[in-house]
């Protein structure tokens, strides 16, 4: 809770426009709804200037639903990610307007014009083509929260020269984000090329000694390139979301 | 190697100012130096604005030492981190104005004037006095690649009112380094009381089921807070250069 | 078996009531029951005042139903854990009074009248909505076991505020059950909030290096608050046990 | 901060006896106190009863020496842990009622009369002679927090007997600590013979597959005994402080 | 090779009865069938006393039919383990003998009398009723082996005078195998009881924190008790048979 | 990119027959197909004499048969891994002289003549039936990349005898891949016996403490035996690929 | 406690030969001792035959010399594993006929004749010179116990012939101890040679992904050999004691 | 044992050259020698062209003087890897001609000429000054073995211009050892620049989630660039002898 209004309410109680419980009670009622089974924070949008997102994964087409009708009710935008066709069908028939991005399993729901103004492009990168459902899942949350985003996919470094003839894009952008899996070693050699941020999603793809993503998230965590920064193995939400962040003016 | 360069050297050729030799030789010879047991990037601070780094585990007194004599010579600043005592009195011998910053066990030297510009104030925080040598390698990292630094320390989850009357001041940052071993929870804690990007550095302190800083680590890459990103355990070098690249205006 | 009983045969023994054979008998004859594929034991509930517990997962409907119908016909309540439609509806034929608590996965059957005098309200806070089953599964269990429960659902620690507004009434629990996947680091703001015993409910909710509730594992025993200690990943009948157990009066 | 201490403030404000800055200085001004590397917090003890605790790992005598004088300068009492003979010497030097519990790595200085009233006795067991040093940890936490201690060591279930000559004495005990390395069934096997809530300490003794407590740790996380609960490696004073809170009438 | 067999082999050439190239040709002959997808080592039943085992895991219908076919013409008995009924509906259609032991997921086939003479009785005691398809495992395993079986199941460490109930029993066993699952305690608890061999079967039951058995494995390795041997998670087979071999007069 | 090529470029700069900015074009303009989802290396058969791979797990039938279509197009010869039936039948839709080799689950159309002069045969030998998978997915690729294959199968380390007598064999091959599973032994015990090169492909054939490969692999990196080196687990294509190279004259 | 007694003290209670109170008092009075740091197993060597052991890893050299004392003064056995030299000349000094095995560590006394009868010779066979000192642990301690060792040692897989050239006296054995490091093969290999118990022992020898014996213990698990059992990893007691219980008659 | 000597064996008999018996001590009597704590196998050299090799770690000093002499007597060379200066010293005295390779640990004594004819040169590659120990432990082992090698050093992928600059180079070779620690990036860069063998060697250099060469490890294993193949962490000397068989013509 904002400072400010810790101000104003000690200010209405002296000047007797509030009463001490009434002061009290609202200390308490702080701005968010309790569901019962979710609690929705309907100040995040004017709080950061992205909305409040629904990650669908382990909840049921129902909860997820009626959490998203809440919040477009009030007037957010709405971001549901991990999301699902079933899911989709259901958010639409109440809101026509909104998209499903298939590839990267996610529902949006665009009201407001605008959002926070933004310092340059995104690029997202993947090493290749199994990466790419993780990539949309990053490039989508990065266009919905307002960046240009400029897509580069299967460029693994086994065939170096496929990244290097793409040097003078990957010089463009304000942050970059790193999609890969097996190895993750693209994430490093990116690094190297770029004087900007650059976030590595590490990914699942790939077999036995991977093991589901763990060999990538630990080359990137180990990353010779200074200034390489990691989310979770698929977190191409959290890559978008913290790419956002740092793009905004 | 800049396409402009490329571009440059095929019009000398063309104008005839260049041999085909030449211009063969200077597409070898890149501007980095071997010194056979380690290759320097001389044009690395013109190109990124920050200086060549030193990793100093692993090598000798006299292979830092070396080094660091070969970037100083050719005026570069320096900046060499994980180093001793030892390695300190070696480089001081040559460069007097060799500072040692002990407990974040970095050595700095800093011939240029300014720097990149800055965005703003980068903020370290940390959950525990045993985690600030991990904080105090990010925050002089910082430091010397010219970012203002906020320090905010000992002020782990376990006592949430040291870290909610510090809320102000995490506010002002233009980025957040947090700093925790342990469980790691104050990386989500800050990151949901925040909008800017912030940084997880997990660290080995702790013991038992820590696993070094396993335990942190992966606390911290599972964050529910959207816009965190992790580096290695112990990598507070890493998390004072990408913070310092972040806050680049 | 409890040393009265020994003393018991000892002197019927000695007073010639009971022959030396008789007693070896009596003393190979402990006061459980053997199905052949499982082993009853029905002073459970005496001993303890809580009744036997069948663990359903891994067990046959068939398996179930015996062991259910065993411990209901001489007596006993009934709590089956990890349960699921088909066991309910085979129980509930012969045993119409049985309740199936569906998001739990748990089968009560309760005949017995009071229980063992508690203490106070047992507390279970979850961090998210994919939390909720293990949450309930925590809740019910205390409850069949005798204490009032007060659920405080999705406040996990990204929106701070949602669970600094449920303050009071976690200070008026006398344990308090903290169910938490991903990071888990809610068990440790919990545990520095409250002055009464906090058990931790890691939960396999999360994904990629979540591993299955590794992370939260290690994030709840490593937490920084005292006072804290921890079940195993989705374990929420194990953490309602315990809670009832210290609830005792 | 105790909701009652903000109503204060307010309703001072309302009668005019502090004004609105006074407010806001008295909200920031909480009762702890920053001494750069560590923030003290001195309400602790009044709060919970229990004195505020130096963990002494990774901390040099200088801080423990600083952080501890502080404490007992205001009047607190002293729970140092994992400290070792020289910041013993160097707090003795000017606390000369400091008491070093040598083999539990524990000082302690106990200025305070009474403190919380317990429950009953807390039972600490441990499997074999080489979890002593652990089992003392608990045991002196549990003591200094107030609680009687009762010992039961080296009654590993290899010789089961050693330990059901003791089941009278686990019987008497309000809650048990169970202290055990190499494969931890020492915890399962306790928390079956007893109906009192059960705190399992893995320790890192054993060699090999034990993996510094890994073993054990994983061993009674998964006990088939219900109303075990477990605490980190090696972590007696954890277990100690949690029996306390249990114990606390 | 048997070493009296080359003796003889040479002897015969000396003699003149063999020639060279016969001889050659009989050291590449060795008794097993070459079929391609599987080598059958025909003589394994005339060496051991024990008949050769089909592991059907990873095998398809067609491949376990044709290698069962192949041991059975040539007058071996059959064990086949990891079995489905599809496999054995396969197998009845040719050898209206064979049985299936559908719990233990095992076929036999028994043309031969007898077998190896043994020393006596082996247990195979459980932990709790979904350890029993591994316990069947073993116990059918032993039993077309030649030994007799005792089976004690449901008798974990939680309910220990279930099992204490039963120590006169276990004590007339010449080997003991324990299968456990969950904290796999019960290796240990036998072990101290008895001073014969005890082989631990460590089974996937358990969730969580069992990761698979892997808690009961490190259990059983890390056990107090003198005289624990283990196998692989699940490896019911194993025991069964490393039991037979022990019991083997 | 060739330095022959650069070379050729800049002479025709310089001769006035390409334009700055044609040279410009070209050095962008490298040898490969960017389709959006894949990039496609149109000179790799050029360059290593070995076709393109599509490595198909991971991918969509439509994006396995679109690739497909352009390296035939192109004139390549194409091996597709890990993939499926219906891929298979995508594909022979259009080329009808694919051929799918289903017990490896690799798919390949040959167009070129010839191929790379090789040294000699490679040997794939495997442990058990159910390692017959990736053996077959490895002797296919060495046999579509131009080498003769010695198929020897089932011959694991418990029979010894089996592989000792395909010993002449085993010393015919230039090189070897040994495939196996469980304990992966065979590795280490075929390294002693020969003097060539040996590629160890661990499978995760096996159960409980095999980890899906992990003990396999772990076995196969400590291998006692000089001259072992190591792939992925289940990487039969990745050994088969390795060991075509070793052989290429 | 042995049912016998129990028989005996209530059939003298019967016969009035023991009060009631007695009889309580000799069923809690089990023939240990509780030396408050230790508790002696006073009857093991008459139970079982073999005297208690002392595992002196953690224990002090005061710790070990007490509890020898004690064992010893009462007329049993010593065996002490994991002993330095300190302790020997501790234990040396008041029992002068104690011998120190020093490459395996072990301190011994025979004070007692004769011993269990065995049935043959225990074979201790290990891989390499390193693994010499655990081999020795293993072989020392059956000894003690009264078997005859064969020590087949530096026989590792990588030069099969070794091995092979020791067949037949691996024959001769009646149970078989193998140890070894790295990738722990020949426990495989040897348990496909014999038809007898194999016992492996994993140990720490080797590097890099040996991981501390980790590779040599799944290694061992997962051997495709029927028969083998394994113990922890460095265990030479372990499976000395095992090998010891098989053999006896 | 080859084949040819058995051939020749019983055709001595048939010619009654030989006794049975003495044929029968012959295939006893195999070309090695057994020293008790060690078996030397002195054929090596005869049969693979390469020496016998003395790893060193965990033997004594007296150890490895008493196999190296063995070795040196028989006329053999030597190469001992993991060797100290006291080892060194050792062989010296009796060996003026020992040369001690100090940054790899190897000692080498090279008696014979020539050696196995080699196909062409063998480059290591490195990625940081820190893992040049290990490279050069590679590229001695290669050298002593008969190969001209071609050091290249500290060409990390962060500075990805320093290893294009080497392309050249890296195409002369006829096998590529890649030295890298940290995410092992560099052998999948390699590996898609070059047609030859790759082999990767994962280092233990990196700190935190580098889990001692377990990131570069699992990296290498999951290149992304077909033909690699991985060897232990810091098993230079693995790398350095497959490197030598690939070479050998």
């Amino acid at each position: 809770m904002h400072p400010d209004r810790i101000r104003q309410i000690i200010k209405q109680v002296k000047a007797g426009k509030t009463s001490i419980d009434q002061a009290m009670e609202e200390l308490k009622n702080l701005p968010f709804e309790d569901m019962g089974f979710a609690v929705i924070d309907h100040h995040r949008q004017l709080r950061s200037g992205f909305p409040e997102v629904i990650y669908c994964q382990g909840k049921t087409t129902d909860q997820v639903t009626a959490i998203g009708r809440r919040i477009l009710e009030k007037g957010g935008d709405l971001l549901a990610t991990r999301a699902d066709e079933k899911m989709y069908r259901s958010l639409k028939r109440e809101f026509p307007e909104a998209v499903f991005h298939r590839e990267a399993g996610v529902i949006t729901v665009k009201h407001s014009k605008g959002g926070p103004k933004m310092r340059g492009v995104i690029a997202v990168v993947c090493a290749g083509t199994s990466d790419i459902p993780v990539a949309e899942e990053a490039a989508v949350t990065a266009e919905v929260l307002g960046s240009k985003v400029l897509r580069i996919y299967d460029v693994g470094v086994a065939g170096l020269h496929r990244l290097l003839a793409r040097r003078d894009d990957l010089r463009t952008a304000t942050v970059i984000i790193v999609v890969a899996g097996m190895e993750g070693a693209l994430a490093s050699v990116v690094g190297g090329l770029v004087e900007c941020p650059v976030i590595g999603v590490p990914t699942s793809v790939g077999y036995g000694a991977s093991f589901n993503g763990l060999a990538a998230l630990l080359a990137m965590l180990n990353s010779c390139a200074s200034g390489v920064t990691v989310v979770n193995i698929d977190n191409g939400f959290g890559a978008g979301y913290a790419a956002s962040v740092i793009n905004r003016a």
